[in-house]
């Protein structure tokens, strides 16, 4: 379901379930994955793909959610939350995280891929999109959050009001992936990535504490305050 | 002054009054619209546009607030709040909105713009601006805060504090317009794009309280909390 | 140490102190030549830049902070908050401020860039960095802000947390700086557009209000409330 390897320092993680969509079983080996990531020690960094042709992730697992009973699936109904809080994590990640997006990333696909560091997509197929208002709801506000903090305004609005589907070069032109890439050489664009951000990764505290800084309770770059107040009370701010 | 027509599911809004400044009368004239466009059921987008070959709206009406006793332009003291609760109902509209700028839009007119969920301008001439600060005045809050969430932050800074006129290219390459076309395609390209999104128009439940999320009453992305963690604390923040 | 020349509207101040490392005797001759510009009258706008072919700023006086007793650099311990409040007395200065980015801008020296209205960047070497991760630091909430309030979201993302070094033809492309020249250029393209945004100057009084109510305390693009609560309730917001 989800595979691991380790070459040097970097880390591949492989979504291997078909379509990769997300249920508590998946959201839990995912998360064991990332386990036995942590636990190294030294530079390092994470690509994250998929073993499809043709999806990244496609989103929730609408099927499994919609069924009864014992299901391969999990328990449906601590899933909301175990799956927010794993892109929580995921988005504070102690180390360089790169996204090489194979395939279709919908919603779910979409913010897993949004929670790394560094995007890189598949250039002749495939969709990024928020497909949510499409199916009639409306995207939780911490959904919103993230797209709201992940790319620039105008993106973020054609993203989660419009649910645009985004090519990779349309991807690319919106600041929402950083660099695009044959399907041929896209996990080596990837690895090269890694490489150059994975010592970065070795000191995970200031690494992991950046982004929460960013992201987390309380963030700076949320204050009610302005920059410019900010600037002339530093003292007020200091971590 | 406000011409509104229909055909199948795209309503279109032509402000008609020579150089369209906005006075109350107008505001009125342009709620009254909108009223009927709410009242429809099914599918739905609207079109903005104007009748000028040079202007979509020139800003407020000056020359009317300036002025002192009876005058087609109404009631004077009501003018602020009813032009911006205007475009608070305009940023909000619970169906696709696509405006269609044909010309120069400033101060006023770039706000009612803006308050739209697409932009196709104009590419061979006219401007959009906002020119307070070349006139004397501090852009009010309200109105800052619509420039801060509609468009990325440098073309933000470049649009309020240095007045910078915006070509229909350069709006394109900024962020702040989606398209341009010719003067002679502007329209049909502005029904087509509407066309496309008219279905999102049918569930207008949904469609207003995904923007009314963004924008409106603590709205989520204004949290002082960042995303990573609302994600990990995702039970409080359900709609 | 600054050198402060004046021709006819435009203030050229040169940092002329090699690297230009940040201390605090270099932070207050920068205070003294702001004064010297505030002080004046009229139309004005206010050029920065430095003598050397190598660097605008290669960030703080860090051989400084590690040594101990007299040091033409000054008294360590007010150095901290008296360079963020002089960052903050720059992003609210009351003209227009052009900053032409000769060489290498890092650290504080971005953050000095960052201050100013527009940035000119030499488009053939020199690179734009904020380091402070490749040094095993965090960057302070203040500057965090900074950078938050300027940038496009995904150009701060790979700012502060992956320390890009940006180029200026890069740095261009993601919206940090406004324009590119050729070193021989450079300095009079910065003044060319400081003589055209001079007249902004002259209303002092207004320019400088709205910077600060776009990143002084109380900011209104801060609120926890959206555009369109606050287009509601435009009353409540009145400066």
């Amino acid at each position: 379901m989800i595979d691991l390897e380790r070459h040097g320092d970097i880390f591949t993680l492989t979504m291997n379930d078909g379509e990769n969509r997300w249920n508590t079983t998946f959201v839990r080996a995912f998360a064991d994955a990332l386990d036995t990531v942590e636990a190294s020690d030294g530079p390092a960094a994470l690509v994250t793909t998929a073993a499809s042709d043709k999806f990244f992730s496609n989103g929730l697992d609408l099927e499994w959610r919609k069924s009864e009973g014992p299901h391969r699936g999990g328990d449906r109904t601590v899933f909301g939350e175990e799956f927010m809080a794993l892109m929580g994590r995921l988005i504070t990640f102690p180390m360089p995280t790169i996204c090489a997006i194979n395939g279709h990333a919908f919603g779910a696909g979409f913010m897993a891929a949004l929670c790394h560091d560094v995007r890189i997509m598949r250039s002749d197929r495939g969709f990024i999109c928020a497909n949510e208002i499409r199916l009639g709801m409306i995207i939780p506000p911490p959904e919103l959050a993230l797209f709201r903090h992940k790319i620039p305004m105008n993106a973020f609005f054609e993203t989660v009001q419009l649910a645009r589907r985004w090519t990779g070069p349309d991807a690319l032109a919106a600041g929402i992936v950083q660099q695009v890439a044959s399907r041929e050489t896209l996990l080596e664009t990837a690895v090269e990535r890694a490489t150059e951000l994975a010592p970065l990764g070795a000191n995970r505290k200031v690494y992991g504490a950046q982004k929460e800084s960013m992201y987390g309770e309380n963030a700076a770059i949320n204050n009610s305050h302005g920059p410019a107040y900010m600037l002339r009370h530093s003292a007020q701010y200091r971590h």
